[in-house]
């Protein structure tokens, strides 16, 4: 296995060549943070993956947890992790300091998860779930909760999920049926079931909190109805020692990849003996859960862009030293060349950098967003800017991962499928990502049917003012005319197929305006990592002017702007025919009868 | 796990409804077969892979070939499928009438491997590799050779296989080092070791027999040095008996799917005690292989296009059944409906019909010149047509299968991702085809390097013909005169590329030329699937205007000529995107300079 899963350098350079702006106008959106002191919290994270999680990497998948006698056992490193995670201080970082956090901003955070994640996706879900629920108890618990909660859940000790699905309710919420019935002060008795719940239970940990949807009895029904609930594993009794929480698991999920974390079904209340927290207001569960689903799905993005981060490292190690063919023009005497002198492997390669460091700047924009929203709540556009990209930032690397970690598969041409290197395992790892925290489907839904929409289309409005503030930016660069014409090409290209949809609605309802809405995810998502690397372009040239730079700089920037131009080539083309497939309104997913589905 | 894995309906009219001009003037290249007796052979096959091959599937995936002290064993049920495959004549089947065949022509075999692996693709193959294996053996095989080794093999009792790749020499053949050194009478002492060899070695045979490259010492290096031989794992003593002949197994592949079949390392002649036997003549065993590899590269076609359909009626049986969410148009109020009635989820129905039917069709146009060749080889256009479109037929079911199944996956959501259902294993043993008989890198090379300018170009010409003819018939009809004229647009598109194409290989020589390829590929590839769906709705409105359709029909064909406007909606809009990167000549892929790919 090739031991470098990621680039620094390439991290740094992202984090600080965020574009648009609001970029120049709120320069200390990172707080405190200084460069010297982000290299120092990058590295130890460096340090943490490298030596705690990376090693268990291929050992997780091939040893997958097992559901034994009503407990499910994992890789005996996770304890030791989740004790470090929680001592270092990583799980309370974006805590404030009456949690002993240190008030992180998210696009750290951010950073952090996604080197977690390059060095091991599943080690890394452990720990952030647990900070995700922990959010949600310091947003919405009640004191008593959160003391009881936190203390051991940001050290460690205890993990937190998320439970939202059921057997017959996943990416419709509105019918789920988990009962909740009042019983004293606050406390409701929880009956029902739940599936596919992360970390669900597994024995790294001495208690286990479910941040659960349930619906208390007599609540309207549909998404209305709903309320968040805190439901333990093991609750304390009066003397704080633990008690059976009538919380039973009922499985451990086989899964194609993602193996090293338990996914668990687990049974509530079969002896109506277990007891739930409500969390915040009755019937406002969906609302207070979505707050952490936001953020829940920025985090499926690094996840699947650092997975597909992985895969191109091990590949571009493999294809500087793997041997094979030559030249076309070279004679037939001379030695087999390394294949990364092939036009089609470097293709490969700089298809798989231009998606997954495209991804990367989308994540770390969204990053900026959020944190100059949460340091100043009047600015209420960043946070409109947040919603609209959301989707985008969760979709395109989950989707566009799946080809980028399949092409890493192929530069190992035969040995890529074999279970001797990585690749094959990231390819398997990776393909969940399109699948959690809301499909590609609902997150097109979403970007199409709510974001476009809300408040009069301002988002897209405010959308096209970050663009025009990045092209008038790299306009002063001579180099990078031509991506601006075709960045501004595209732009009005967008508009032109948004013109288009909005006419089929009026003419012809939502059903058909939304029902191409995943190829509009599509579009959308290319011309908004088209931005990016116009982004990173210009903020590459601006350190190529500059004096003194060492060889290697030298030479990463120039990689930078080449890759830039590969996206605008070799990827941006491809808004072309999802326009014209969009623009012809032929509906075609919405016409074809179910019955013709036959033969 | 669905029972319904294909669509004999559907077989059945692809099969008839073969397009172009020689489709007209050579009816009978099925021979003496009719409707009628296909039907018989079809459906028998179909019994077979349903009650033989499929019940296998997942088991042969979960408990995959062991390697233990020296030998590989299988599953259990091998043994007894490979002597149902040979006592029913179903591995001698295309064979002449004096090796108890029955001359089937290739266009049944191509559907009869389409039903075995749409039941199990990695039981399929062994019988496959046999039937390859003494294909070579008939047609470049001394007599002895054929008496000793055909009827064991043909019988199922012996296993056959291709022995190409070497640790070093993969796609790059010419780099082979495995040695020959003349003993006696064509026979040869074998040194060398071979790696990724399908059914390798396995105990649901008695013996193995494999058709292996390798260097007769003294032979000119490169391509024009490698000959062809049959090395046997037992050769027969004076007596008939076996004796074992120094073919060592060193290890079996551990794969990420295909896994019911063993991939093997073999050591040879380590005692210096392997005899192989040349077959053909010296030198010549690339230009002997090719013949079979032109036919293994259909056939991964096959094997690709055949695990895209059974995932896809999996999915569309799934789909019909889990109801989740409602329409966007219902009250909250009402039920949940069959996911299928979803735009999004009918669109991933569309686009995997869209891949597997078309892919399904080209494989079949292909057997149709394959047979129309074989039966009268004045009729050289057709072999020419064949070799121009197989690695067509070769690369886009592999790589449009992986996104096909892919999306299978995602019609399952989270169950898609777990083992209870077989899509995921749909997914995994996808990926190999890309890979094996030669990338798609490779076959983007073969395309664009070897067959659109050999005869001067002539094969694009005749294709073009083919084309016309198509649209010829297809504009009679009203209905299609759209479908028409993307088709003649899309041509034109093709041709104005190749010019472009043209131009750079004079200015920048052939390396610039061929630097992007694989998108040629990608972009050919669409506008052949886009004709082969033109001659589907073109035959379906032939069938529609009959009297007396069943209902059942009526929407088969009312299906078919839906999901073509869909391949013309959504598919053929992606080759102007593709044209854009190729004509910009940019060649990024060529120009970025290695020491760029460093952080």
């Amino acid at each position: 296995m090739a031991d470098k899963f990621m680039s620094m350098k390439n991290l740094i350079f992202t984090l600080f060549s965020r574009g648009g702006k609001y970029r120049s106008l709120t320069p200390d959106y990172l707080n405190d943070h200084t460069p010297k002191s982000i290299d120092m919290v990058f590295k130890a994270a460096f340090d943490l993956g490298k030596n705690v999680l990376y090693p268990m990497f291929e050992e997780m998948d091939r040893h997958p947890p097992e559901f034994i006698d009503g407990k499910i056992h994992v890789h005996e490193g996770v304890r030791p992790m989740l004790e470090i995670l929680g001592k270092d201080g990583w799980i309370s970082a974006t805590f404030p300091e009456e949690w002993e956090g240190e008030n992180m901003p998210t696009s750290l955070l951010l950073c952090i998860n996604f080197i977690f994640a390059t060095a091991n996706y599943s080690a890394s879900v452990y720990a952030g779930l647990t900070m995700g629920a922990a959010k949600l108890l310091l947003n919405f618990g009640s004191v008593g909760l959160q003391n009881t909660c936190l203390p051991p859940m940001l050290a460690g000790k205890w993990q937190g999920t998320m439970a939202l699905t059921e057997p017959e309710a996943g990416t419709s919420l509105g019918d789920l049926c988990t009962e909740a019935i009042p019983f004293k002060d606050g406390q409701y008795k929880i009956l029902g079931e739940k599936i596919f719940i992360s970390a669900g239970d597994h024995d790294g940990v001495d208690n286990v909190v479910h941040l659960m949807l349930a619906r208390i009895k007599g609540a309207p029904v549909g998404v209305r109805g709903i309320s968040l609930f805190a439901v333990p594993k093991f609750r304390l009794d009066a003397q704080g020692e633990f008690m059976d929480n009538d919380v039973v698991v009922t499985q451990v999920f086989h899964k194609l990849g993602y193996r090293g974390a338990p996914i668990t079904g687990i049974c509530l209340g079969e002896k109506n003996n277990c007891i739930g927290y409500l969390v915040g207001k009755e019937h406002r569960g969906l609302s207070h859960m979505f707050q952490m689903m936001n953020n829940a799905r920025l985090e499926v993005g690094v996840g699947a862009t650092a997975i597909a981060t992985a895969a191109y490292h091990a590949a571009l190690d493999y294809t500087k030293v793997r041997c094979q063919g030559r030249k076309v023009i070279a004679a037939k005497e001379s030695s087999p060349i390394p294949i990364i002198g092939h036009p089609d492997v470097r293709r490969m390669l700089l298809f798989q950098r231009a998606v997954s460091e495209g991804a990367l700047a989308l994540i770390l924009q969204c990053g900026m967003y959020e944190d100059i929203f949460a340091k100043d709540p009047s600015q209420t556009d960043c946070h409109l800017l947040l919603e609209l990209l959301t989707p985008v930032a969760k979709a395109y690397p989950s989707e566009m991962g799946i080809l980028s970690t399949s092409t890493a598969v192929q530069c190992f041409g035969g040995y890529g499928y074999c279970e001797d290197f990585p690749v094959e395992q990231y390819f398997r790892d990776m393909r969940i990502h399109a699948i959690h925290e809301g499909t590609t489907g609902i997150q097109a839904m979403d970007l199409l049917g709510r974001k476009l929409v809300m408040e009069n289309g301002r988002a897209l409005i405010l959308l096209k003012q970050e663009m025009e503030a990045t092209m008038e930016l790299a306009q002063k660069h001579g180099g990078l005319t031509q991506m601006v014409q075709d960045l501004s090409g595209a732009v009005v290209s967008l508009e032109k197929t948004i013109h288009a949809l909005g006419a089929v609605a009026m003419e012809k309802g939502s059903d058909a305006y939304l029902a191409d809405a995943s190829l509009f995810l599509e579009m959308f998502g290319i011309l908004i990592i088209a931005w990016q690397w116009l982004i990173m372009a210009e903020a590459a040239l601006v350190e190529l002017d500059k004096e003194g730079l060492k060889k290697r700089d030298i030479l990463f920037y120039k990689g930078k702007l080449h890759v830039a131009r590969y996206f605008f080539s070799y990827e941006l083309p491809k808004m072309e025919g999802l326009a014209r497939t969009l623009e012809n309104s032929a509906q075609m997913t919405l016409t074809m009868p179910e019955a013709c589905f036959t033969d």
